[in-house]
C-alpha cells in the first residue's frame, strides 16, 4: 500500500534527513508534500530523482495526507498538528509538543511498538538523547529491572538543527583563519568549548533536555518507578550524541550477560574492543541507524554486582529523529 | 628563603606552565636549572626576563638543587628522580611513577597538606582529572562523608601534552582548509570527534586514567572506603577538563548546604547562574587556578536526599599539574 506523506519543516536538518531516510528505506510514498514556513516556500528539494517545490504550511495543507511528519518546532506542531489530524492524517511529531500528553503514544519502535496502534491521530517521537539511551537500555531493563540511571551526555551541535551545525562550522573556520569568532545561535562559543545544554532550568535544577530524558524514559518504558538523573552537555561535535550511562539493576548482572543481551538487541551494535582501545565514537555513529554501545563493564563503585557502566554513540538526526519517526510510520502502514 | 629549583621536562606543555606559574607566584628562586632530554638541550627559554639554556638531564644534574619538579613522563621520573633525591633535592613528581607507592605523599594542598612533611625526598602530584575532582569534593566529604562518586569526564587534548594541542590545531586547520586530516598522536581523529581516553584497559574494564581517579582519590582523601566509578573521555577542547560528578553522601544534604560549603572552599569558584544559563565551561576555566563548580542540584534519581549532581571545569595544565606542584613546593619552602 502506498500512502500520501507530508513533511512539515522539510527544509530543516531533520526534514532533510526525513527525505534521505524515506528514500533509503523505500517508504511506500504515493504523493509527497513538502511544507515549510512562508519564508522557505518556493524552494526546490530533490527526492528519489524528482524535484519538489516546498509549499507554505497552512491549516488547509493536509487534505488527503495519510501520514504527516512534523519537525518544525513545538509551536508549529501545536498550531498545525490538530488541523492535520482533523483532515484525517496521522501525525508523527518530532517535537516535544505532545510527548507527555496522556493518550499520545511516545514511541521507540524497539521498545514499545504496541503503543502505536493506540494513537488518536497523534504519535510523538521522543527526544533524541532519550531515544539513543533507550534503545540499548530497554533490553537490559527487560532482563533485569533497572532501578536507576545516571547519564551524562556529549551532544552534537546538529541537535540544535542546521543552524547549530552552521555555527560550529563558521566558528571553526573563523578560528582556523584567525578571524573573530561570532555567536549567532548558541549563547556561548562552541568551537574549543563545551557548555551545559542551553535549555531553561526548571525548579528542580535540571534543564529541559535533562527532564525530558527522565520523564520520557518513564513513559516509553511504561515504568514510573525508574529513577533517572541526567546531565546534558553540548560539545563541539557536528553530529551524533554520546552518553556515559551508569545503570543500577534490581539483581546482580555481569558484563558478559549485558553483552549477550545487547548482541541480540535490535538497533544496537556493540563496539567494545578493549585490546585495540576502540569504542563508540560520534564519527563512527554518524550516518548510521544503530546505536553503538561499548565500555561495557561492571561498576566498581558498587560491591553488590548490581552496577554496569556503558558508553554509547548514536546519530541523533537519524535514530534520534528521522529514522525513529519513519520506523513508526512503517509500522502504521504495515498495520493499516 | 630562596631555593635552587630544577625543572625536568622544561620544554613540555607542563614544563612551560611551571615557568609561568613560578613567575606569577614569585616563587623564591635562587638558581633555576632547566633540564630536558638531549634532543631539547641547548634550547633557550625565558624566565622572569632572563634567558636560560636548557641542559641535558643526567644523573649528575641535581647537585645543590633544593626542589626538582619532574614532568617528563613516568620513565624519566623512575630513572632520574632517585638521583635527584640522593643529591639532596626534594622531588615534586608530576608523573604517575610514584603516586601509589607507600611512603610517597600524594598531595592536593587544599585536601591533605599535612602529608607534605612526611616525604622521604619524593612527593607525588596527582593526576589532573583527580585534582580537579578532589578540590571541590573534599570540603563536601569533610562535612558529610561521601560514599560514592560517579564521574564522567570531558578532557582537553593538552592533557596529552603540547603534542595533543598541536594535533587538534592541525586537524582543525586541515578540516577548515579542506585538506586531509592526519593523525600523529591520538589513535582516532579528534576534530569533530571524541573518544574513550586512550590509555590501556585494565582487567576490571576501566582504563588507566579511570583507575587513577579511583585509587588516587582514596589515597589523597585518606579514605579507602570511598567508592568511585569514572568514565574518561577525550573531547576536542584545547585546554581545561570538565567533569560531570554524581555524589552519594552518608546523610541527606541540600544544594544550599553544598553551595554554602563550596563558597568557603579554597581553590573553588562557584559558577552557577540558572537564570542566565551560565555554568562552568573550559573556555572560562582556561588559564585560571580555581576549579569552577556549577549545576549544583539535588540528584532527583534518589528519594532520600543523599544525592548531589555537580559539573566542574578546571585548567588541567595549571591546577591539574603546574599550580598544584608549585603550591606543594611553596609549603615545602615555608616549612623549611
Amino acid at each position: 500500500m502506498s500512502v500520501n506523506v507530508a513533511i512539515v519543516g522539510a527544509t530543516g536538518a531533520v526534514g532533510q534527513e526525513f527525505l534521505t531516510v524515506l528514500a533509503e528505506r523505500k517508504f511506500p510514498i504515493k504523493n509527497l508534500l513538502l511544507l515549510a514556513s512562508a519564508r522557505s516556500a518556493g524552494k526546490h528539494l530533490e527526492f528519489a530523482g524528482k524535484t519538489y517545490t516546498v509549499q507554505e504550511l497552512t491549516k488547509d495543507s493536509f487534505k488527503d495526507v495519510t501520514i504527516a511528519f512534523f519537525s518544525a518546532g513545538g509551536n508549529v506542531s501545536r498550531e498545525f498538528a490538530p488541523a492535520a489530524v482533523a483532515a484525517g492524517a496521522v501525525v508523527v511529531d518530532n517535537t516535544s509538543a505532545f510527548r507527555m500528553k496522556q493518550g499520545v503514544p511516545l514511541v521507540v519502535p524497539e521498545v514499545n511498538p504496541e503503543q502505536i496502534a493506540k494513537h488518536n491521530g497523534l504519535i510523538a517521537n521522543p527526544n533524541c538523547s532519550t531515544i539513543i539511551m533507550n534503545v540499548p537500555v530497554w533490553p537490559l531493563h527487560r532482563a533485569n529491572r533497572i532501578r536507576r540511571i545516571i547519564v551524562s551526555t556529549y551532544q552534537a551541535v546538529s541537535g540544535a538543527g542546521a543552524a547549530g551545525l552552521r555555527e560550529l562550522e563558521q566558528q571553526i573556520k573563523a578560528y582556523a583563519g584567525g578571524a573573530a569568532i561570532e555567536r549567532h545561535l548558541f549563547p556561548h562559543q562552541i568551537v574549543h568549548n563545551l557548555f551545559s545544554h542551553n535549555t531553561k532550568i526548571a525548579d528542580n535544577g535540571y534543564n529541559e533536555e535533562e527532564n525530558k530524558m527522565v520523564n520520557e524514559t518513564r513513559k516509553i518504558f511504561g515504568d514510573p518507578r525508574i529513577m533517572v538523573s541526567a546531565t546534558c552537555v553540548r560539545v563541539p561535535i557536528p553530529r551524533a550524541h554520546s552518553e556515559s550511562i551508569n545503570l543500577e539493576f534490581d539483581r546482580p548482572i555481569t558484563p558478559e550477560e549485558v553483552r549477550q543481551i545487547l548482541s541480540l538487541a535490535p538497533g544496537v551494535k556493540i563496539v567494545d574492543d578493549r585490546e585495540k582501545n576502540y569504542f563508540p565514537m560520534p564519527l563512527d555513529a554518524s550516518g548510521k541507524d544503530d546505536v553503538l554501545v561499548g565500555r561495557i563493564r561492571q561498576d566498581i563503585s558498587r560491591d553488590d554486582g548490581r552496577g554496569i557502566e556503558l558508553f554509547v554513540s548514536g546519530d541523533q538526526v537519524r535514530k534520534g529523529a528521522a529514522t525513529n519517526a519513519v520506523q513508526i510510520a512503517e509500522k502504521l502502514v504495515a498495520s493499516s
